[in-house]
């Protein structure tokens, strides 16, 4: 805010102008517009004055790292609106502003013009032009120059055509006074990198990666691991957290209150004797090990997603070291997390208005830093709607001020505000309601509120289709054309999506009446054998390839739905951003057969720069190309085979 | 500005809290709301902060004059969001705002009680609500002492019971600490009285209502014609300039640049010897003939509204007196106005840029303070469009400040966002293009854009069916269905509407291939009969009638087109703010006989306070009464009888 105000009053300002309804723009300016790194910008404002001068307007950028301001000359479109746009060049935190003036040398040669055709007397206006040349200073020498020679040119022999040089109004254009110069407020931008936008999440549970039974999974193993996952065509693996496991009150299986002997504990109730939130678990090897596992990644072309919990075990040595984080009850007894009547004995939460409040802040802060200097760029962020408002958005800009390449995850399941409002804050992706969004009229409805605007502007959607702690009812059935549909929808209808480990074996084995998972390994260690037949892992790949290869799925917000005459059927239409790539898609939603026509209407694709209609359709999964007729194609889907369909749009 | 910073920073606000999307709001409240006094004023907004504690929120609202906050209870909705409403009970400036702090106390009840349904243990729990008790600060002595007994009640027998009281609940809701509470900005509201929003416009030429051909008209002919346009049902006489006219330049008859011997000159070209814009033309009379017009008025339950243009005739007196208002050329011959090519040579506009700007606006601020001394409340303000926005802003509330019951049309015929920014600095009400539109889809869709949200809470419409300036296409084969139907339409369609003097009579000479009229009485002197035959005085008197015995048309926002199968008739329905009053109207927009069906669909009507649907309708005109037959009625218009048919609404 203070920044803000410091450019704001950098330079004096009229109130000359209005300057409103600047597109993009969430809530008033108060918060960013998220966009990625290389890509055009376009801005559109709202400009006018009283009277009929010829306003001129300027779209201002900059990234907050630079003091000058970067200029583009903004053009009229109609009705008093105004566009422009700009590239950001590299990642982080970006102010646009539009400034607007009079362009009193244009509006003086406009009404000499229109009084010279009507054959006015224009003797005293063109020494009016010429009065205005004398007062201009010009930027640079050449257009100081050209005004002084047209200035002597008219001067000399009173020749009015030197002072209707085109020339000359280009130069004074950029040389005038502009004594009622406006300019508006800023606009704060974030700009990330592509992997914001664009990503394949593999959540992996790092103590189950073990081949044998009953032993702990270490680093190690998750290294072997690697090629499965990448041949699966994912790019980020995400790792619950990988902490030290609190003893006191630990969970048993199944979240039971008392812990067997040997129980693992609860992946979540972080920090033990062994160390807190910078410490790894023993068991999963040593810091070096996670390092080692970072650069293995990074070999085959994936990332690091690591969790960020804020809560503590009630051993976590931060109960010691810092008492005053953590709030006592009357009795002396230790406050843990509680969501009446539901209780959390194994955690405790620290108290953010807590006396030494600036040191928890700075202390979880620096847990963030500790990870980013072990190669971690992008944090999975627990639970964030219980913690203040205020400290995410402290939290993440300390952070990305340092590293604007860090990715923050918001995994808060709640009510739609306040996921929305953590997105505002600064979170650069957010889980979604689509895990549970099943019917076409409610996934239709939902992605059309995620695209829309100001949405798209400040919530990135990560669409997961199980989490560890979401088994939802579709999948209960273990059916494998439903596991397909579900991945198939989250990875086409979101550029961002992910699945947690389990779901490509179709496992699906619920607490009865429940949507969780039995015996979930929040609680306890698996072995699975990753090779399970029935897996769809190459389905999984396939449609991972298909993302990687068609730009149309590495956006989510250039969607169209077309009308399909079929209430299990959904169909869209997306188009990269730069509308070189335009891909179709259908998917079915019940288990039948389903036959339908799938129109496209209005979809345009690009050929060679040029604008062309839909003419065919190449299927991504076989090759195979079809001529569209009157417009559309007649599409059959046997879910048991495929529950989806994937195009190419051709010209 | 400044009073806002001074009241946001009185109290010390956490940012705990998003306080969003408050309606009603324009431009993020750079700008105010407007609205009548004694109407509540219903507000929502989104608020929500991390967590699941119990949320509680305020409206807060006081006259500009007050030091102290109002407040009223926030109710919750639904999806985060809260409403209250306040009733103003003055005219002048007002500022709301919202405040969201946790109840504190609500919350551990809530919890509590879920746990003591759990069975678990709530020892440490009730001593944990007990001490918000001895920490609650009550502010009457009633909280106080309930809060304190209660304490008491538990501390000596452990009883529960007494912290879960319900009046315990609501002493602590006003009691207890706020440590989190948020405030939001400060919204600006305007608060007028209704003629604001409910007036009927005459337009009347002083000069013009002498009976004797060639003679000046006098305040004292002006008077005379009075029960003439009250029988007609006008509550606002609007005078055009009544002040001495330049002789410098002076234009003649139709525009002509040079004046003929004894052309009285334009209206428009204010100023001479005898006086400037606080001077009256000596021929009108004496300024205390004026006020005894104004006091006549006053008589017949009527007001003056005057005209308010800023420009000077080249023999003003300010020119000599205050050279430095006026711009000269290089030649130092006087800027006159201009558009070029056109040339205004009978008048100089004032320089807002002039050195001694302050003095300028001092002194136009001081002709509207003139004129309000001497009994004037409504100013239709002459061309504000070519004036500075920020003067406009400072001068109504310079006046308003004094005089908040003064109202300003704002005489802006240009680009929409132009007039929609002026009404947004301030004008009460506004010109509009309704003179213009006569195709059914433009009226109900620049209707349905005027009555749209933000549009209708600033800009208010005053329709005029013709103007000294405007003799629109349509009126100018003089056809009297024609007239009623555009009186009808302009009267019913908008709670605010005019007609300026020889509508009545049919006027529609234009200058041919203009929308103008010829020999129009800017330039000149005219003589009427006002009771020629086939005048519509009778059916603009019924009209006016009309909407002063129904509520529902004397407010604009609240107005429902209704599908009618006649391309050439619109209907609609519109219903009182109240909801007491539900009036339906059909008028024919071509000449033919139309038959067509008007579907009441879900129109309600009150009855002893409660909602029913429309089972009948009374004619405003007949009385006849007609039930509804299948949820319409079957209704004929013959416009050459007449154009409009007006309903009551009745269950």
């Amino acid at each position: 805010m203070n920044k803000k105000a410091e450019f704001t009053s950098a330079i004096r300002c009229s109130e000359a102008f209005h300057i409103e309804s600047v597109y993009p723009c969430v809530d008033s300016a108060r918060f960013a517009v998220k966009r990625i790194v290389g890509e055009p910008i376009e801005v559109w404002v709202d400009v006018y004055r009283d009277g009929h001068d010829v306003t001129a307007a300027a779209l201002l950028w900059r990234h907050e790292s630079e003091r000058e301001w970067r200029r583009s000359e903004m053009i009229y479109h109609s009705n008093d609106r105004w566009f422009a746009s700009f590239v950001p060049e590299e990642i982080g935190r970006y102010f646009y502003a539009i400034e607007a003036w009079t362009d009193e040398f244009a509006t003086w040669r406009r009404g000499f013009e229109l009084k010279q055709k009507a054959g006015a007397d224009v003797a005293v206006d063109a020494i009016e032009g010429a009065s205005l040349l004398k007062k201009a200073i010009a930027p640079d020498p050449e257009a100081a120059t050209l005004i002084a020679r047209q200035c002597e040119l008219f001067s000399q022999n009173g020749n009015v055509a030197a002072l209707l040089a085109d020339q000359l109004k280009d130069a004074m254009a950029t040389s005038q006074a502009r004594p009622d110069l406006t300019r508006s407020q800023l606009f704060p931008l974030v700009i990330d990198r592509p992997q914001a936008r664009y990503g394949t999440w593999y959540e992996m549970i790092p103590r189950s990666q073990s081949t044998i039974p009953g032993r702990h999974g270490t680093f190690k193993d998750c290294i072997a691991r690697l090629t499965d996952v990448s041949a699966m065509g994912f790019d980020v693996v995400y790792f619950t957290p990988i902490h030290p496991i609190g003893r006191i009150n630990r969970k048993g299986r199944n979240n039971s209150a008392i812990a067997a002997k040997g129980d693992p504990g609860s992946l979540y109730a972080i920090g033990a004797a062994e160390g807190g939130h910078d410490a790894v678990h023993p068991e999963l090897g040593t810091l070096q090990d996670f390092r080692d596992f970072v650069v293995a990644c990074s070999s085959l072309g994936m990332e690091v997603a690591l969790d960020f919990a804020v809560q503590c075990s009630p051993d976590h040595p931060w109960l010691k070291q810092y008492p005053k984080w953590f709030k006592r009850r009357p009795d002396g007894s230790m406050r843990y997390a509680e969501n009446p009547p539901k209780k959390y004995e194994d955690i405790v939460n620290p108290d953010f208005s807590s006396k030494d409040a600036s040191g928890l802040r700075n202390a979880l802060r620096d847990v963030v830093l500790f990870w980013i200097e072990q190669g971690v760029k992008i944090f999975r962020v627990d639970n964030p709607h219980t913690k203040p408002f205020r400290f995410w958005e402290w939290l993440i800009q300390e952070v990305r001020g340092r590293h604007p390449d860090v990715i923050f995850l918001a995994e808060a399941f709640t009510r739609p505000k306040l996921m929305k409002g953590l997105a505002k804050l600064g979170f650069t992706q957010s889980y979604t309601y689509f895990t549970w969004r099943t019917h076409k009229w409610e996934i239709e409805e939902y992605l059309n509120e995620l695209t829309a605007y100001p949405e798209r502007e400040f919530y990135r959607p990560n669409f997961f289709v199980n989490t560890p702690d979401i088994l939802p009812y579709h999948l209960q059935g273990g059916e494998p054309w439903m596991f397909k549909s579900r991945v198939a929808l989250a990875g086409t209808l979101s550029s961002t999506y992910g699945i947690y480990n389990g779901f490509e074996l179709l496992e699906h084995e619920p607490i009865p009446g429940r949507e969780e998972y039995l015996d979930s390994e929040k609680y306890e260690i698996k072995v699975r054998d990753w090779n399970k037949p029935g897996n769809i892992k190459p389905y999984i790949a396939q449609l991972n390839r298909i993302r990687r290869e068609n730009a149309a799925l590495q956006q989510t917000y250039n969607l169209r739905f077309v009308g399909i005459d079929d209430p299990n059927v959904t169909a869209f239409v997306k188009q990269s951003i730069d509308q070189s790539n335009t891909v179709a898609v259908a998917i079915a939603l019940s288990r039948d057969t389903h036959e339908f026509w799938l129109p496209f209407g209005d979809t345009l694709v690009t050929v060679n720069g040029e604008r062309r209609q839909a003419a065919a359709v190449e299927n991504l999964v076989t090759g195979e190309r079809s001529a569209l007729d009157w417009g559309g194609i007649k599409l059959r889907i046997e879910p048991d085979r495929d529950p989806a369909l994937f195009f190419r749009c051709l010209a």
